[in-house]
């Protein structure tokens, strides 16, 4: 009822609504209006009340819930589903119980703090509570477990596309996974997976962005978007941006194929033209990133004139 | 204690052991010694015992239980820890849940039946109570997720020489993971992990074996060691054996290399020389298997000269 109740007040465009519409609207009570609207208060809402005249809503809360996340989402598949937490231990850790459960793909676990983030490489990732956007969702891709590399680049794709659109800033994505913003990292991104020997049961991507954190918050070489920004980002208009990114590149990734990923890649990449270092199972690989193939491996041309395909699935860092 | 007096038992030979002797030497009453013994017996040890002489062991249960599967194991790796249970679902998924605990590689998992042991693509595998070998255990190997294919070859290398050793019926294996007996399946392998896009953090190896089943209740396709040896044959003496060998190839694997393993898979070979046909991610491929090569991957002879290298990562089905 709290969200038919929103639905309308936000459908009224900022006008006033009388509470004898609501209540004949949903067959309830002038008390029971009352009680909705003080919940919806509580979750944040800035509802305006003026005797004879009636309610509006004046504010929405920049709070990832499902009532701010769904609005005007209109996705075909990611965040179709989505659960919010205030605090959990690791957004990525519910979605392989969702994921095990049965939950469909494209659901998406939020919370407003995360007591052990995790990174790649079980490092942490730092989630202060109401700064970030910490999320995991499911995906259920047809693919055998080496292709599985394709969906994080195809998620770095989706969620720089969407920081540029709402922040205007130059995201850029250093191979394989890490989001850059002036060359700091602002976004992580991590892809677990339970899989059969030929085929991906299902794979949960965890996205941390660093929206609102304090850069004292944060490690030396990370940032934040407010920090380069130079002002607050609306976390729930981020949020929603990137659910339609990454739903827009996964229907990209099954109906037009991997390839327009990988040339969307490619111009927002930090990595080609440069010299790197890259760590493969123990082994140290150094030249330059001259491409990335049509597998997504990187492709570098090593000192000796010979050039190498690295494959996201084998690599532990880049420098 | 009810261990302790066990391995009393066991390094008696046979022998009489008196009441006093097993009371004296744990310093518990007579009437504990007793209550000890029952226990025994009713675990299905039998335990004959005489007036004025004592307790001898006659007979210990085909039961696959801890005290008698790491009877003389004497392994590095595999079977180290082993849990057993009357009836589950699934031992995969109770190793799952032990893996993501933290529990050593090695760690097995048995049970007498289950009610729903999963075979590969989510089929059924047919598990009666105290008729076949059903486990589960746990490996963490230090590879990417695109070799895991490697880690099915080596079990069912394992799995065939154990049968060979213990039943000398003439076990081989159809690639990439199924070990027939006179052409028909008694052994199927399940291989699920949990992986990272780099690495594999764990891998859980579900194995089932035919081993007394009775015909009418498997599969027209499949058979049992039973069947096809025209006798019982002890579920424990092949699991430690099946334990032993699997313990012995991981070590090869992990000291020697996968091209030791690749040799020896050679020799057990069903599929080398035979017509296949390979449903691989929607697409057909009609030829001669004619090798296997150092990745793993089946070579194909196609009718059109050419070959083809099919990896055990992309296969639906041989036939």
């Amino acid at each position: 009822m709290d969200d038919k109740i929103l639905n309308m007040f936000r459908s009224s465009n900022g006008e006033f609504i009388s509470g004898e519409d609501i209540s004949e609207k949903f067959g309830i009570s002038r008390a029971a209006v009352w009680k909705h609207i003080e919940q919806l208060r509580k979750d944040g809402y800035e509802i305006t009340g003026e005797p004879h005249v009636g309610y509006r809503l004046t504010g929405t809360p920049d709070k990832l819930i499902p009532e701010e996340l769904s609005y005007k989402l209109d996705t075909k598949t990611i965040g179709r589903k989505i659960y919010s937490y205030e605090s959990t231990d690791s957004t990525n850790d519910i979605a392989h119980r969702l994921a095990q459960s049965g939950s469909p793909e494209g659901t998406a676990v939020f919370s407003e703090s995360q007591s052990r983030g995790r990174g790649r490489m079980g490092r942490h990732w730092v989630s202060p509570k109401g700064k970030g956007i910490y999320f995991s969702f499911i995906l259920r891709p047809d693919v055998p477990p080496a292709e599985a590399p394709k969906i994080t680049l195809m998620s770095a794709v989706g969620v720089a596309l969407a920081i540029r659109k709402i922040t205007h800033l130059g995201a850029l994505i250093k191979w394989p996974n890490d989001i850059l913003v002036n060359n700091r990292k602002a976004v992580g991104i991590l892809t677990e997976m339970s899989a059969e020997v030929n085929t991906v049961s299902y794979i949960v991507l965890g996205i941390g962005i660093n929206v609102n954190t304090h850069r004292n918050d944060l490690p030396k070489e990370a940032t934040s978007l407010k920090a380069e920004a130079d002002g607050e980002v609306s976390r729930v208009e981020l949020a929603r941006e990137v659910l339609r990114e990454l739903d827009r590149q996964y229907r990209v990734f099954n109906e037009k194929g991997f390839r327009k990923i990988i040339d969307e890649w490619k111009g927002l990449s930090h990595t080609l033209g440069e010299e790197v270092k890259i760590t493969c199972h123990g082994r140290k690989i150094e030249g330059t990133a001259v491409d990335l193939d049509m597998s997504g491996a990187l492709v570098v041309r090593l000192d000796n004139g010979f050039t190498q395909h690295v494959t996201a699935g084998d690599v532990l860092m880049v420098r």
